[in-house]
């Protein structure tokens, strides 16, 4: 099959690899319709030295064209959501909704491709009721493998509740989504960091009520005058950074949570002032299965839109430009098409 | 008045100082029934270089002789409770119960001694009901002023619910109380880790089903095969060490919380380990005054006996003795008796 591979820091192509196969009885082998590029693709993309090559991509929706002899639920031709990690529905983190902690954990490894394998067809997959959906939902449904859930990730585990003020740190696809999320969950006041003109409209447009463009001090204090002194109900940490984890403790109220869902990338957690301040930190990788049913239906319903945060689509072949357009901030998210 | 003083690294006395006067309208004066030793004054008394001196003690009970002019609450006479944290009870972080981030917080700083001032009187004194009470009630009602009601919000903080697996790290008095607590709250299990024969018996004694004397590794291997391989529900860390917070964060299950109530020393939060487990943070100094109704109707009542983490009841004068036997652990919790 056609797939991109990263070689090395930079270095991607896209070229043709073996087809992924049927390994265990419990996979499913689902023919992408459409994949994507994640913000968190771009730190193996700027720094990872690989032996050899390998293929890359954990956002896909697409047909099951195989699956294996265990798999019941799931069944060839299946229009299916895939979350990005695989997780079997049964283990005890799964029962308690960490799916992203399975014991039988997986993750798609070639969603920028032609084809890729689900582990754990049965407890991962979600079909689309109807089969093939209008093409201009796939934007949508893409989101569900992972931005969008893991937005939602970052509210929930901020403890969002309906009538707050909530501050959402990082603007890419995954602090929009928050942006969506907060406001879906009934936030009042959905505070926006961003210094990103289209991103700003974007964010309003998602529910956002109000935007800070400032950053580090100057965010603080703007977020501080917006709260008239006492900080912000929940934070959304949607990047990953050091900075910006320092700047979701600074905004918090004392006794609120900073959701966070970014990859951590040299962040030291400010333990003292957590304690001194009461604020609390929750999140991680996102158990996407856990949502996908209800943001499924969202989206189908018309709902929500969160597909829009996609301002870029290409042919799979162009994946190398997908990466560029990313790491440039031209593009917030690309849809690849193979 | 007599007050134990703080003059260096080891050198604690007990000499005579201005008494404390009302210095704000806010204040009141407490003649100090019964006052203790915290774990945490130790991390001074090892460590700290003073101007000259400074009175020490936060947790203290008695009689208010003196109250100012705008104190509506607390009357001359009431035998009163003093959470160690003082806080006003008005402005928006107390309403939210996270007192101990009170815009106008305040602390007691002659809690071992023969009086102590109280800031915000009004919204920090609860007085016991019908006066001075018992004196075999007076340790438990000491606790309340901090290492009860820290043991409670460590607790609180971890998410703790009924039917659930609690893990407890430390066996300080803070960690017994928080023992105490999660077994008031109804959990299932209450495994303490402690390695000392006399705090495990208490422990047990307050409610732990299991005790598990290894460290390190070793504790985190004995607590996944008491949980079935899953982690604890909920863990209260009751240290502030590295190394407490370090096991805190092996014993917890995917999605859980880690309540923390130990003042750091030396931590290094684990934050790519909680991102990829999901297991949160919450907790830091306990908002005391949010708790103490609850907890003062439970010892009067009878049905919880905190108190009993002191092993030690020295007069005020021997307060530098009081101190050894915490440093060299031959006393979990000395009470103090101007």
């Amino acid at each position: 099959m056609r797939a991109t591979t990263l070689h090395g820091p930079r270095d991607i192509r896209v070229e043709d690899v073996p087809d992924p196969t049927l390994e265990l009885p419990t996979d499913a082998i689902v023919k992408v319709r459409a994949g994507c590029v994640c913000g968190s693709d771009l730190w193996p993309y700027r720094d990872e030295a690989t032996e050899g090559w390998r293929t890359i991509g954990h956002e896909a929706v697409g047909e099951v064209v195989a699956v294996g002899d265990e798999v019941r639920q799931v069944r060839v031709g299946d229009f299916v959501v895939v979350p990005f990690c695989h997780s079997d529905g049964t283990c005890p983190h799964c029962r308690a909704g960490v799916h992203s902690a399975c014991t039988n954990l997986g993750m798609t490894v070639s969603g920028q491709a032609e084809y890729a394998r689900v582990t754990q067809a049965d407890g991962s997959l979600v079909a689309v009721p109807g089969g093939a959906p209008d093409p201009a939902l796939l934007p949508s449904l893409l989101t569900l493998t992972d931005v969008m859930a893991t937005g939602w990730h970052a509210a929930v585990s901020a403890g969002l509740r309906p009538g707050s003020t909530v501050a959402v740190v990082g603007d890419g696809a995954v602090g929009l989504c928050g942006v969506l999320a907060a406001s879906a969950m009934g936030a009042e006041r959905v505070v926006a960091l961003s210094r990103h003109e289209p991103r700003q409209r974007l964010a309003r447009e998602f529910g956002a009520t109000d935007v800070v463009a400032e950053r580090g001090k100057e965010a603080t204090a703007a977020l501080r005058e917006l709260t008239g002194g006492v900080g912000a109900d929940a934070v959304l940490e949607c990047v990953g950074t050091g900075d910006a984890v320092r700047t979701a403790f600074a905004i918090a109220r004392p006794g609120s949570t900073v959701g966070f869902v970014g990859v951590p990338h040299g962040v030291e957690l400010p333990v003292n002032r957590m304690f001194a301040t009461n604020v609390g930190l929750a999140g991680g990788m996102a158990p996407v299965r856990r949502y996908l049913p209800d943001l499924l239906e969202r989206v189908l319903a018309g709902t929500m839109e969160p597909g829009r945060v996609f301002d870029l689509t290409l042919p799979l072949e162009e994946a190398p430009e997908a990466y560029r357009a990313m790491d440039e901030r031209r593009a917030v998210k690309v849809m690849l098409e193979p």
